[in-house]
Parts: C-alpha cells; sequence; structure tokens
C-alpha cells in the first residue's frame, strides 16, 4: 500500500481522469470509441450510439442564489446535448439522477424537473430513467445523454488536417461575463437585501449563462448542405481548451486571428467596464454551448453566409502549435491557462 | 407560483419519482420502455439497448469508515450491473461519474478506480466515459449502464401469470445482517479506538454486504435451457418491494411460503443474536443484488436443480394480493414496510 499523497488540486481534471483510467481495456468489439471525445462511441450495427455524462454540484456548477432551479435543468440537459451534437449526432434520450439534501421540498424539485421538461419539449428528448437519492448537503444532478449519428458523419476531435478552416458557431465571452454580473450582483445583495438588482442592460449576457441553447440547427444545415466537419467539439469548456484539444488528439497546429472572434458588442462593452480583456473572456471563459469545427477549404462556399458560422482561423501543421494572431499583428501562444 | 410545501420524506423514492415525472411524453419511436423497469430499452433495430444508471453519496449509500473505496467502486458496478440482468441483458459498457471533495486524494481516486477496474475485468465491462468534479461535501458517485438483449429475450416487470413459479436466487438477508454487524464494529471501534473488530465469524454476511456479486451465470442458464422468465426484477431493493412491483406492474397476486425462503445458516444465526426476524431480513434487507423471477410451470424441471435458483411461491389472481404463508401457516399480507 503506498502512503503517498496528491493533492486533487495540484493535478487538473484532464491528468487526474489520464491517471485514474489508463489500466482500462475496451473488451467489446461494438465500444467504438471511450474516453476522450465528447462522447463515447457504441456500435449497433445499423448505426452508432452515442453516450456522454455530466454531473453538476451545487455551490459547483451552479448557485441558486441567481440561478432559479428552472434553469439549472434547462441548462443540464442543453450542457449535455452539447456533448452529442460536438459528434454530429442527434439527442434522443436522457436519464437524470438527482441526490437532494432535505432544504429542498417537492415543490423545488418540481421546478428543477419543469426546467428539464421544458428542454426535453422544446428539443424533442425522452426522459427514460433516473435515480433519487438523498445527500448530506445540498444538489447533484447527474445527466447521461444518448444519441445517434449516421456511423459516415460522425464527428471525432481528430481529423484536422492542415489548411483546414477553424469555425466556431455563435458569440463568444458572453455566458462568462453573465457570471460576472450575476456575482457582482449578488455581492451587492448580500450587503443589502433591499437593493434592486440591475440586470436589464445585460440581458444578452444573463440568458447565455443562465439559459443556454443547443446548436441543433448547425448538425441540420451539415446534413442539408452535406457538410461534413474534419473535427469538431464543444467549446462549453472555453475555445482555447476546445482548440489545445483538437492540435492534440489531431496532431495538427491552429492559427486564429483575434479580430475574427465572434464577440457581442454588449460583451465589449461590459469586458471594458468590468477591466476585463474580452478576448480573454472569448478564449477561457466558457460555458457558451458553442461548436469549435474544422472542414476543407472547399467548403467554404456552404457556410460563409451563414450568421451564426465564424471562421476564425486556419490549421497548421504541429510544429507551429496553437496561436492567436492579436489585433496588433502580434503572434501569442494559446494556452490552457485559466483565470 | 406555488407557495406550498411539501417534505420529501414525506413522500417516498416511488411517488417522487412518479410526481416529477408525471407529464414527461416519449418522442421517439426507439424509447420503447422509460422510467418504471429496472432499466429503460431503446430499439436499435437489430436488438434493445438497456440503459440504467445509479447515484451513490458518501453517508448515505455507504459508509468510508468500514467500507474501503474499492469495495464501493466494485459494488458500485455490481449493483448497476444488477438491472441490466433483471431484464435478462448483458452489460457491455459503463460511465462513471464522481463528484469528490479536497478531503481526497489521487492515491483515494486511484483505490476507487482499482474497484471499478477489478468489476470491469471480471465482468468484461467497458468503462467509456464519465465526468469527475468536485464536491463541497464528501463523495458522490453517478453510474450509468448500457447493456444489450435480444429482442424476443427481454424481461420486463410486467408479464408475470396466475400459475407461474415464483423465484429468487441466491440466499437472502445476509447483506443487510453484514451491515447491522459492521455498524455495531463501528459504534465499538468509536468508543475505543483500540479495539480490534471481530468480524471473522461473519465473513458471509460481510462480503455480501461489502462485495456483492451480479448473477450473470443465471442469465446464461436461461439462454442455455431456452428459459424465459414471464417477468424478473432486481430485488437489491429488497424481495418485499420486489413482490409488490410485480404484483402492481403485472396485475396479479403472489403467495410465498417462509419456510421456502433462502436463508443462509449464518443469517438465522445472527439474526437471532441481534433480536431480529431472519425472515423480515430476508423480506425487507436488501442489498442483496439477487433476482426475483416468474416461470411457467412446465419450466419447473429446467431449474429445479439449481443450487442457487429457489422456488418460494407461486402467482395468483391479483384480488388475492401479496402474501406469506407463514411456518404456522398464517397467511400475513406483505407491505413496502421497510424497517
Amino acid at each position: 500500500m503506498s502512503t503517498s499523497r496528491t493533492e486533487l488540486k495540484d493535478l487538473g481534471k484532464f491528468k487526474l481522469i489520464e491517471t485514474i483510467t489508463e489500466n482500462f481495456k475496451l473488451h467489446h468489439p461494438t465500444s467504438i470509441h471511450g474516453i476522450g471525445d465528447d462522447a463515447a462511441v457504441i456500435d449497433t450495427g445499423n448505426f452508432y450510439i452515442l453516450v456522454t455524462t455530466n454531473m453538476l454540484v451545487e455551490g459547483v456548477a451552479f448557485d441558486l442564489t441567481y440561478c432559479p432551479l428552472k434553469h439549472v435543468g434547462y441548462k443540464a440537459v442543453v450542457g449535455t446535448m452539447a456533448d452529442i451534437i460536438a459528434m454530429n449526432g442527434t439527442l434522443e434520450q436522457i436519464t437524470v439522477s438527482i441526490a437532494i439534501s432535505n432544504r429542498f421540498t417537492l415543490e423545488a424539485v418540481q421546478e428543477l424537473y419543469q426546467g428539464i421538461y421544458r428542454a426535453c419539449e422544446h428539443y424533442k428528448v425522452d426522459l427514460v430513467g433516473g435515480d433519487t437519492t438523498s445527500s448530506t448537503s445540498g444538489l447533484i444532478l447527474s445527466i447521461t445523454a444518448i444519441g445517434k449519428v449516421v456511423k459516415e458523419k460522425l464527428c471525432l476531435r481528430k481529423g484536422a488536417k492542415p489548411y483546414d478552416l477553424v469555425c466556431v458557431t455563435g458569440d463568444l465571452g458572453a455566458a462568462y461575463l453573465g457570471l460576472q454580473i450575476l456575482n457582482r450582483e449578488k455581492k451587492i445583495f448580500e450587503v443589502d437585501p433591499h437593493m434592486q438588482p440591475k440586470l436589464e442592460p445585460y440581458q444578452h449576457l444573463i440568458e447565455r449563462q443562465l439559459k443556454p441553447e443547443a446548436r441543433t440547427e448547425i448538425i441540420q444545415l451539415f446534413d442539408q448542405e452535406n457538410i461534413l466537419p474534419s473535427s469538431m467539439i464543444d467549446i462549453s469548456g472555453g475555445l482555447a481548451s476546445g482548440l489545445l484539444h483538437i492540435n492534440k488528439v489531431s496532431g495538427v497546429g491552429i492559427t486564429i486571428y483575434e479580430n475574427k472572434l465572434p464577440i457581442n458588442q454588449k460583451t465589449y462593452e461590459t469586458a471594458e467596464a468590468l477591466h476585463l480583456s474580452s478576448t480573454l473572456c472569448a478564449l477561457h471563459g466558457g460555458e457558451d454551448y458553442e461548436l469549435l469545427f474544422t472542414i476543407p477549404q472547399s467548403e467554404l462556399p456552404k457556410i460563409e453566409k451563414h450568421p451564426n458560422i465564424h471562421v476564425i482561423g486556419y490549421v497548421t501543421d504541429v510544429s507551429l502549435g496553437v496561436k492567436l494572431i492579436t489585433n496588433s499583428d502580434e503572434s501569442i501562444e494559446i494556452n490552457a491557462q485559466g483565470w
């Protein structure tokens, strides 16, 4: 028995997963891809089943001071869905497990499930199972999503090739700034419980934080236009993290341009007001539930007019690393540095 | 907005699940069965996929004072597997999510995953995904299992018919008594930390509690002998609860006999020493991870010599309810009463 003591905080999430799962082997030929992509891939003969799972802990993933339970439920479904979409798949079923302390009433749990219900109705997803148990503190949610994808249309993080275009959907940084605003108002509220939070000017940011949507229409577009991304990843963990994953797994370099990053006007203004860099918010903020993907240059005509798809750079040789070309034409190496 | 306040403890787990999921509809024709059986059933064309999920909270599902992390991991896999087996399926893939407080070191998490690894190797199961996050208190595990079953061999809780035989596997009540012994020794230890726990005499009970196994060989037997149970359920929630589920879902009555209950000699002796009824331990103890199933009487010759299958009664008309015929020939109604 080893008596060494390694603190988890010194390790980081990805290194932890790598360390604890290194000995595991796959026994079944149906297990096509295991750990290491947005979802696991299981062969059913006719198509692939995609499986992904998220665990959300109160006080870590969400704060009930400003996040209504309905939104927690809705966002939990969308977050899990984003992983299925990032494989170019469609979500069909979910299971939801909850652990709840006796602080919660039936009415509170019902509110949570109203959010889950809303997301299930909106995205046509079936809740097919789950578990309920008590917790010693707070609320913990675990959602597993089961999707499917036509075999030939599966998109992995692996597959990007030099000269491919690098694209992102939607706009970046807003969810992170929404969180900063909510945290600021929470602190003011803690000092003065009679204050009215000033949230109206930040509606876009707060909506991106509290009620994100899944990019199902992009997957539909790929299908209609017969586009097959060479690689794809969900960037709810941040754009920089997504770029580094594709860099590592595809074995390519990536160069992106600061002036191509899709940043909403309100995101710019708010970042400035809070003395933050909107570029860093876009790179590392996370929780945007957007897609990062690469496509061959020949596919450009099919996507360049789409209002929610933005070409931000191109794929290079792996020796060039992951680079940001700034507005002042400097080349900066992008790393996993968070905040 | 309703202002009523219903405490969850007044509701019970099954009523809670019923209440929060009553509005949910199934949208996909592939969702064959949702909530309400041991696992969800999804149609892939060639066969059915089975999906089930369990959430285990430290201090609720396990106590790390006497349950080594390796056993927590092993038992978590077996527990989820039991739900797949109860559908007459085989488990192929699992995902494991953990939330952990900073009290745990990497070495502790590795020990947990060693248990998961041992179970995966023993039962040929592939760990294909998961999530890790921090928790504000203790360890929470969420396991989702994905199995498969030939369509014609699917067993539900529904399907038992009058005159069918009622069978259980293994022996009952031991895991519950193992827990009582561990709790007793824990209390002694709290008073005198120098004491050596006296566990040797209770090896069978403690093994049943800490390291249960899954009844995969019964599913193989069904396959070899071409037996299709008319209904089946995992009884880790207790035999009584399993009988009542089949009663409700199949719309039948069930009569079982006290003198047919498979109770190990050590279970008898320990129950007696602790002033507990071994019959009640067998009925309500739970955590035995055994199977309860019904078969037509014509199948009796195929199972009656099997050392781990016990015929404990028969299916009746629903009007007769769920009954235990005691050793003194009294007929007692079985209800959901726990401990």
